[in-house]
């Protein structure tokens, strides 16, 4: 399995088509560099790394790509209660009202889960 | 054995101190809310919060609170393996500057380990 | 009066339930370490903070978080100008989109105020 | 023709109206200082100051101003593809998911161009 | 007196002239446009936009300007205990490590004032 | 002639021997895919690619990274004006401080340019 199909599940096709109609340059630097090569690396389990992804993401402020690591942390197999803890220690080095967004919207993404989708990317 | 002790090691009477010289009340807060209540918190072991940690010092850009989670990390049980891929793995999201400092800075604390000091708090 | 109340008015019941319903600790966190233990300390009146509250959230860039301070600083006696020039100086130091986007929120602030919500958190 | 004209083409008189709603003084600024005396000046042209104005745009994450500018590049003579090789260098110093998301925006103005309207400012 | 007379106090003259000796046309913009036609305006008093400055150099993270307008605080009538509770409170907003480069930064413009100079800016 | 030679020039050779002992994988991420494959896409040439790296730069605040690309610019062609004018600009996109610590920078660098070394990386 590609760590793309093991963090985006049941949305990759449908991503991998979006994200190829906006730029197919960027796109195969995602898939083939971002995705394949470097979260591919051994040296780090995936749900270290989605994790750290989304700790990345807190940090940028940047919605719907953390929503879609949000749903990729559990996937590949991170607790809810992990996830949780991520969030709230990233109130200590990001500031609280960036851990509170991010909380917020991993609200949304466990309510949403197994019916629509609250992100993508 | 403190949260403290486990992050700072040999190091935290000299980081306390001059903490609490710069400012006491900024320096309880850290010690009593951000180390022994919240990256005390139970279900993320201590190795994972470092690695985050490490995650948003590198988006903050922040050199010696870095180095000292960085010197933190492998106190902790952290293997050098798993801080470079934590710090590779940044360059996705947060841009190769800023993986590329934080290697570099790395790379200083693991020749100063055992002898001088690159960093504090 | 606890300095929540002072700064979300007539909305801290629903904001309080919301963030509960979010995350029980994380809610904890801001109640009791955020707003009525740092937010309530002395030596600053609470005006000038929910000031620096608007600037360090431009900086951020979090909308959300932003319009509870604009309207919080309003509630705590800063006058609509004093918000306006906290905007426009942050132009200076964090770049006129930045200000503009706030300076935007602020007046959909002003014409919701006694009617709709904004944000909130 | 004005620097504004150039950057904002047809719409400039929406937008010129709608920040002087919002504020009368920052919209002096923006106009005068930023747009007719900054951009303005010589030594590089509109053109690689529009590609540069993404770059900012694109590190400060902001998608409203962005959209602006990605029109105004376009409109001031840059080709799509040299707005597309700008945003895909960002990947490189400011992450992936800042590239990405400023791609899909772009995907969103080149679709709405000559149509509707996808910002503003 | 000028806005810079008052915030750079007796530096203002060496700083002036290392500006302009770096770059004619950004001092001027500095001089005329950020410190005599901005911070000069009326609406709020110097003392609180230098509260607010040092709030926004805290998020950008820059030490020398930072150094500059924490002296610049103390110089127009800001007590060491404001500029203190403004560091702190920076916390809950743009995280520990911020507010403790900061704090460490004060603490060593207070202990270097009337003798060497810790920043310029 | 490789991108690193064209924007290195005469350190290249040292600067790579640097990145290698630092980490072997990620320097060969930075020659292999950020310069070698993106820096090197045609549809935009060097000398505009350097003005983006050096804006995305500013915004990171990352002084040792900024002086390699502010002298990798004027390698590959670029105008001492043109840089000026970059850094300018960037003073409305990301505030005074960034910009005038870029334009500090700058000054060293042209001192120094054909004796010392002000940066790398």
């Amino acid at each position: 399995m590609s760590v793309r199909e093991a963090i985006w599940g049941e949305k990759a096709k449908a991503i991998e088509e979006s994200l190829e109609e906006v730029d197919e340059d960027l796109f195969r630097y995602i898939r083939d560099f971002a995705y394949e090569e470097v979260l591919a690396r051994p040296g780090l389990d995936l749900k270290t790394r989605e994790l750290l992804a989304i700790t990345a993401l807190i940090a940028l402020g940047s919605p719907k790509e953390l929503a879609t690591h949000l749903e990729g942390a559990l996937r590949v197999g991170a607790k809810e209660e992990e996830v949780r803890e991520a969030i709230i220690q990233s109130a200590l080095f990001l500031g609280f009202p960036r851990a509170l967004a991010a909380m917020k919207l991993f609200h949304k993404v466990l309510r949403s889960r197994g019916s629509s989708d609250p992100g993508e990317g």
